[in-house]
């Protein structure tokens, strides 16, 4: 809870309130709160300075699920208007590895173009992503500079999109990752595949994506249906 | 991509090609494939057979994150269509805690009945959720019988909701969550906060709750919306 109070910047200027009244507000011992505090500053959220007390550091941006998949306009405070920059990796040409054929429903070994990089906010990398797209898709993307995010490169390439899938669950940081994205190893990180489909219904786009757990935050809202 | 792969099933009968397939699909090296297959094993996602290979030990339920979201009908397969089973650990009315207390929009200390369940599907524990539900719906849960899962319980108390509302990232487990989730400290979790809406869009429930990253991956779709 106190966790979620942190990363929702539910406290008024990020100061935390005192041990006695955390335990007071959450019934909870002195020794449980501390623990949880312990954790906190672990995990790098909170700061404790001596004589003046405990303050949040670590500001995740909330991110719309919507605006993450790429089909509606991204507000104005987004991450997706123009907010990242990306640091490319690999952008080349290779043959689909199997499983990534089998989920672009093509042949395994058709060309696609690989492009890997990380995404930066504000310079600090917040996610890491491989894209595998197919042609003629690829064709245009080869050679389009990569300047903000994935939506405005296919923008900038005249790649237009239907939709885009998400599967996502989560994962600790392996050397590779922790290295990619400046974290200790072990760190939690949202692990997503996305497929994106063209405007007749073919996926072209197959992207692993991995996020830093305590940046991001995502949001999403369901809206009751009609039932049958 | 092979933590995708066999997340995702896609190894025809949990399968997984040997070492030397492995490197020529994905072009990389023997110590590539094995630092990665080390991984998997050291989660639990796969075992090795000495001379009948490697196997996929861990199946994930892929759930539909509107029906988690518990605005559609499920679908008959779905974890929401009564299989699960609720292992109650708390249920009684606290007052609101301050944080609380501001996401449901009401004073501190706002009487609130406090819920807290492990999940249980196929006796497994997958996810822990603490709820705290304002009154008068409070009313009408204090004495259902918790039989499945959260919606069926809101059903047979009587309370209709419009909308729910997410906030997720990914979280370690420490020792009091990985106790009740069986599982050991440090492993990955899903942390979602949810709000639920009545009728006249008032928040009357905020939720916290943790899931097993390796037994949960949610899917998500997004449709293109026109842009204005």
């Amino acid at each position: 809870m106190l966790r979620g109070a942190v990363q929702g910047g539910w406290y008024p200027d990020g100061q935390l309130p005192s041990e006695a009244e955390l335990m007071a507000t959450h019934n909870a011992s002195r020794a449980t709160v501390r623990a949880a505090l312990t954790l906190l500053r672990a995990e790098g959220l909170i700061e404790r300075t001596q004589g003046i007390g405990t303050h949040v550091v670590v500001k995740p941006v909330k991110t719309s699920l919507p605006e993450a998949h790429g089909v509606i306009k991204p507000s104005r405070e987004s991450l997706w208007n123009r907010r990242m920059r990306p640091r490319e990796i690999d952008r080349s040409v290779v043959p689909a590895p199997t499983t990534v054929a089998a989920r672009l429903e093509v042949a395994p070994d058709t060309p696609c173009l690989r492009l890997e990089y990380v995404a930066l906010h504000d310079e600090e990398p917040i996610a890491i992503a491989t894209n595998y797209v197919l042609f003629p898709e690829a064709g245009k993307l080869r050679d389009t500079p990569f300047v903000s995010d994935w939506y405005r490169l296919l923008e900038d390439a005249g790649v237009e999109l239907s939709d885009s899938e998400f599967i996502f669950d989560c994962e600790l940081a392996d050397a590779p990752l922790a290295a990619a994205l400046g974290i200790r190893e072990g760190a939690p990180l949202i692990a997503m595949e996305q497929l994106i489909y063209d405007l007749d219904g073919r996926p072209f786009d197959l992207a692993f994506i991995h996020t830093r757990g305590e940046r991001f935050r995502f949001v999403s809202r369901g809206i009751r249906q009609e039932q049958a």
